[in-house]
């Protein structure tokens, strides 16, 4: 689905860098499970630090991994000059966010030179299978020549 | 602007109690500062440990309190039988999530039966004052007869 | 992807029926192609009334198309007793809307007993070929028992 | 609350010249009513041509007359050499669109070199008073420099 091509051939060692230092995906336990062109996944454990009221995983943990696989499925496609950033997203929550592990899978849509379209889904692991719990649709952006943002 | 009335008098105990059983707010630790009707406020200090890659607080960190936020400002205007979910939300980042301090504002803008509509915003407090780094527009619902499902 | 079953064996012809009644579908001059469990699919020839100021279709009508092909997707999926109505949501626009013609297609993610997520994509009949210019992710809502609302 | 400075003196005279150049904004009948810096209203009076099966405003309607509201907001802020164009909106349905007569109200929430955010609401007209059925959070885009996109 991805509308974009790799113009930098060292994406993957880009990516698991920056990813490295994001401090907050340490903080949930996350790890990058995949860095293809214009895909990224991101696996996370259930952990009971990570919950809301009811003790499912919180709205704001689900959109954290989702948004960190759009973005760096975003950067997969950016020039070696572009750092990433994000601009927006919606998320949908379609049903409660129960399950012994997750994954969160995050495509580019279209890759433009400024803007990246993406979507993702957080797939949770339950028992009985494999359930998608929500959905994002976003907007990335590459940031050139800004002090202190490279990727 | 909130559209909508209190139908329970005890709505401030039951957000503080609701609150304080979301493990992850005080994982980011983040604090309860303004429960109104139709209105919630949580503080959040800085912390090196929910950073994104350029040391600006990640996007699902900003979206966590707003969601957070408001959620609670929805239950304040709910009845006592209803526990409240995310169904959705869109989030913009304005500008970077740098500063010491933040604060997320969460505001009912009508409160129906099922579905209440809220907006938010992301305050950071920085060195030259107060700026709005993102805002939130999204939906949550009461949640009635759901085991495992109150407020 | 829809998670959900026909519960109305009936259901096209109610989707046909509905969407005759749109008014607005009329004025565009768009067209149902398509109906089916959980997918509807709209046709729209290009019009020069239905143009932005750079002579592409306008954003809203884009919107218009997508919003009726993922609300009658959702009705395909609900109850006889259920009228359905747009709840929210959020449209990405990829490309300027240029074509001779143009495909909305709205599929369900999601078929709640009230809720119902959906995804859609503007398909642009261009002379190089089909390209998505649009997505969509939005909220369906099943009414039940209110003055003036069946389908 | 609009983040942005008027760049343009003449913003007023390019705003309804572009508007005028809207062939869709004729065709539902919307006007512009007020563009002020930051700030764009445009009025629609009710139709039977613009309807949902329900004979309320159709929602690609109500997004139609928020996005030219927000769209030129931006641009009212924008410098000469830009031409504006929608990324991406979301749209919360808060009521029935009922009502004799709708004004769309768009306005800058923070103004960037490319990007600009925006939050709109559609205010109807009722018998009983004015009421807002619908709200708008969305990202405009400044273009420069692509053949056919002036404004």
């Amino acid at each position: 689905m991805a509308r974009g091509a790799v113009q930098d051939p060292n994406f993957e060692f880009r990516v698991r860098e920056s990813f490295a230092r994001q401090t907050f995906m340490e903080t949930l336990g996350a790890t990058l499970v995949l860095v293809a062109p214009g895909e990224v996944r991101i696996a996370l454990p259930f952990n009971a630090r990570l919950t809301q009221q009811h003790d499912f995983l919180h709205a704001g943990v689900v959109t954290s991994v989702l948004d960190s696989a759009c973005g760096y499925a975003a950067l997969t496609l950016m020039d070696p000059n572009a750092g990433v950033m994000s601009v927006e997203f919606k998320v949908n929550l379609l049903a409660p966010a129960a399950g012994n592990r997750f994954v969160a899978v995050g495509r580019v849509v279209r890759a433009g030179r400024t803007l990246t379209a993406c979507q993702g889904e957080l797939r949770a692991v339950q028992d009985e299978g494999e359930v998608v719990v929500a959905i994002m649709q976003g907007t990335m952006m590459a940031i050139r020549d800004r002090a202190g943002i490279t990727d």
